[in-house]
């Protein structure tokens, strides 16, 4: 395989590819670093993948496995590219395309982290799934142990959203529900973790690896915009894996001459509850200060945020920037992204929606820029935040009702 | 384009390709009939279609459209066809696949129905689109419109559960609910749609075009297992439309030469609550009598089925039949298919596993076939039938907790 060690972000230190995640030196988190071979032959290198399978295993060339592609397991990826022009007319901006990641397995970007985790996992002979995690990431490990014939644990906080609870628990998991928020959850599982040696935490001592699962969707975006990076990114961030993998996606591409472009302007998108990187960020900090989370984005209630710091630095780097909205800004944001494009989101997407939204009104879009929203999970999983948000009309079942009802406005 | 004509399935009177459903006759419904050129380069065709879309679209030359596939609207198809090994040593097959149908836009296959039904309503000029739903399709009625810019009316049972109205009231749409079941919503469409001459109500009016939405289901399967059709299907059956075209789709292909093999033994899938084409099956009728349904798979929950004389015929004729399932085994066929595959399917999906299942028990599947079981919708748009279904640890954010809940088992 092209990966080559795990590598600490920070003091550059070594390891070997296996269940690390911390720097023993200086505990910088460690992440996967490759030793590509040049490509020589851009078109045949698109070809092969054009030729892959419909899943993020087309990409295997650039994941952290040491065989191919895995036969066996959940198929995530090659989630559709819409081009949402609706949108971006309400918005008064040219372009924007939505990357619709509801359509994975559990309708989550997770599946990807978890598809990629667990297949290094099982390479490296663990035999236990697990995860900390704010709904869907349980989901997504719930239904790839059970594709896998695996046991799994996943460590939820008990206040989570019931739709989440009973579409994780269907698959035969134990469900571990903590009276706390995600921070105390992923304290206990970093705990459990290092004292159940057989189990392959996907986001505490397999991070490296899931955190490449994200990537993917850069590919994605890409490979279906023709090989060629959109000018801006907008995509939520909890602890900021997904926006800073999104961005190293893009350009180990960009360095392999596999794609044209530049580095897209990366917008990451929070909800004002749980804010942690957008006040850093305004507030010009390179830390971000561990905040308690109270919104009804849950997915994202990530008050101390491993990847925080890397965020921050990535939106400022790329000339994006990281923007928070209010409960109510997510809302409507859901009703906006679904009445243009019939894409029902969760509060996460709501966020997203919500930030392009603020970004379009602040002037701050070029007018002729190509913008890509990353939809990341599911309406259906966060329905308190459409309920009472529309008009049922019931009536009984005669033409009369139906008239007295729909009188004005019927086109006849 | 190739269709021709619309045709009544019972004299065979010929009607433009315009909103007619119903024979002016002898009132038998009609159907798209074609006129397809001979293929005679068969690899040539079928690598046509794999340059296609990732979307129904790639099958545009099969369907009935004047103009080429639309650029606009919510893409639909192409869901993953999945190897269940644990499904199949659980149950003692030889091999069974999924067609996981949740991948779609809205969760359910209704995406594909909506998407050819509303390209051809544009083609005739409709602006307003409609439908009578169990849930599922005006949940993609809805999304569509929303997607399209299009106004939209969606009419219901009252008594649905709240995931299905809550995911399709979120687009804007008109939410008409009514006091009665599905066969009155449907009465009452009917009568609506003779109003109403600008609204195209897709499984009304435009019921011929929708209906050739499931015939993509066939043409995938074949094209997923190399351009071979599965020995065996099974499939849900509420109006009998789906279970029928499904075989269409595969005749007509295996009629061009596209694909090799022969038609697949159908099975068709009801709920004992509502199984009247079940029932005219075991009693040896050709026609079915109608029920009042009462049972939790409420998308199948049509007690006077269109086209269920059809679904018998077509039973009989392949070799395959028609089962019903209790409530129970419906609930026990979402944990199933969960359990060994990491797919989590709404209840017309638990019938399908059930009778996959009860099939097997009763040793009616050979030892060296390949069922493919067609899994329509999704589990979340259903969570009443898996709630109290599984045990939620709930603890402290200690390890002390942990070990306390989980002593026994784990795996150190
Ligand atoms: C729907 C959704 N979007 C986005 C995220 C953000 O992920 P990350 O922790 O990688 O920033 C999450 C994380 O749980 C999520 O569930
Ligand atoms: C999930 C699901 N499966 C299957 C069906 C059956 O469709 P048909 O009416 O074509 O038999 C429906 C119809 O509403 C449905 O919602
Ligand atoms: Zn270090
Ligand atoms: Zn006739």
């Amino acid at each position: 395989m092209a990966a080559e060690a795990l590598k600490c972000r920070e003091c550059k230190t070594e390891y070997p590819l296996e269940a690390h995640y911390v720097c023993e030196r200086c505990f910088g988190p460690l992440e996967v670093s490759y030793a590509h071979k040049p490509v020589t032959d851009v078109a045949e290198a698109r070809r092969r993948i054009q030729a892959g399978p419909q899943s993020v295993w087309r990409y295997a060339d650039f994941l952290p496995l040491a065989g191919g592609p895995p036969q066996v397991g959940l198929p995530a990826g090659c989630t559709p590219l819409i081009k949402a022009d609706l949108l971006a007319e309400r918005l008064g901006i040219k372009e924007v395309w939505v990357k619709n990641d509801t359509a994975n397995p559990t309708h989550s970007f997770k599946d990807r982290v978890v598809s990629v985790a667990t297949a290094r996992a099982r390479e490296l002979g663990f035999e236990v799934l697990a995860c900390a995690s704010t709904g869907n990431l349980a989901n997504a490990v719930a239904a790839q142990a059970a594709a896998l014939g695996m046991e799994s644990y996943v460590f939820i906080p008990a206040n989570l959203e019931e739709q989440k609870i009973l579409a994780t628990g269907v698959y035969g998991t134990n469900v571990v529900a903590i009276h706390g928020n995600y921070d105390d959850v992923n304290r206990l599982c970093t705990e459990v973790s290092g004292e159940r040696e057989g189990w392959a935490f996907v986001n505490v001592n397999m991070r490296p690896y899931y955190a490449e699962g994200s990537k993917t969707i850069a590919y994605e975006i890409a490979e279906q915009l023709g090989w060629e990076t959109p000018d801006r990114i907008v995509s939520p961030i909890a602890s900021g894996s997904l926006f800073t993998k999104i961005a190293k996606g893009f350009e180990e591409w960009l360095e392999l001459g596999l794609i044209t472009g530049s580095l897209p302007k990366m917008n990451g998108a929070q909800a004002t509850g749980c804010s942690p990187v957008a006040q850093a960020y305004e507030a010009g900090h390179d830390v971000c200060r561990p905040v308690k989370p109270d919104t009804i984005a849950k997915s994202l209630a990530i008050g101390n945020p491993a990847d925080g710091p890397y965020a921050v630095e990535l939106a400022r780097r790329s000339d994006g920037g990281v923007t928070a909205v209010t409960d109510d800004e997510i809302r409507a944001g859901i009703r906006l992204l679904a009445e243009t494009t019939g894409i029902f989101t969760e509060t996460a997407g709501g966020v997203t929606t919500a930030v392009l939204q603020k970004l379009a009104e602040q002037g701050e879009i070029g007018s002729d820029e190509r913008v890509v929203i990353v939809i990341t999970g599911d309406g259906l999983k966060t329905l308190d935040a459409v309920r009472d948000t529309f008009e049922t009309h019931t009536i009984d079942p005669t033409f009369d009702a139906f008239e007295d009802a729909f009188a004005i406005g019927a086109a006849k």
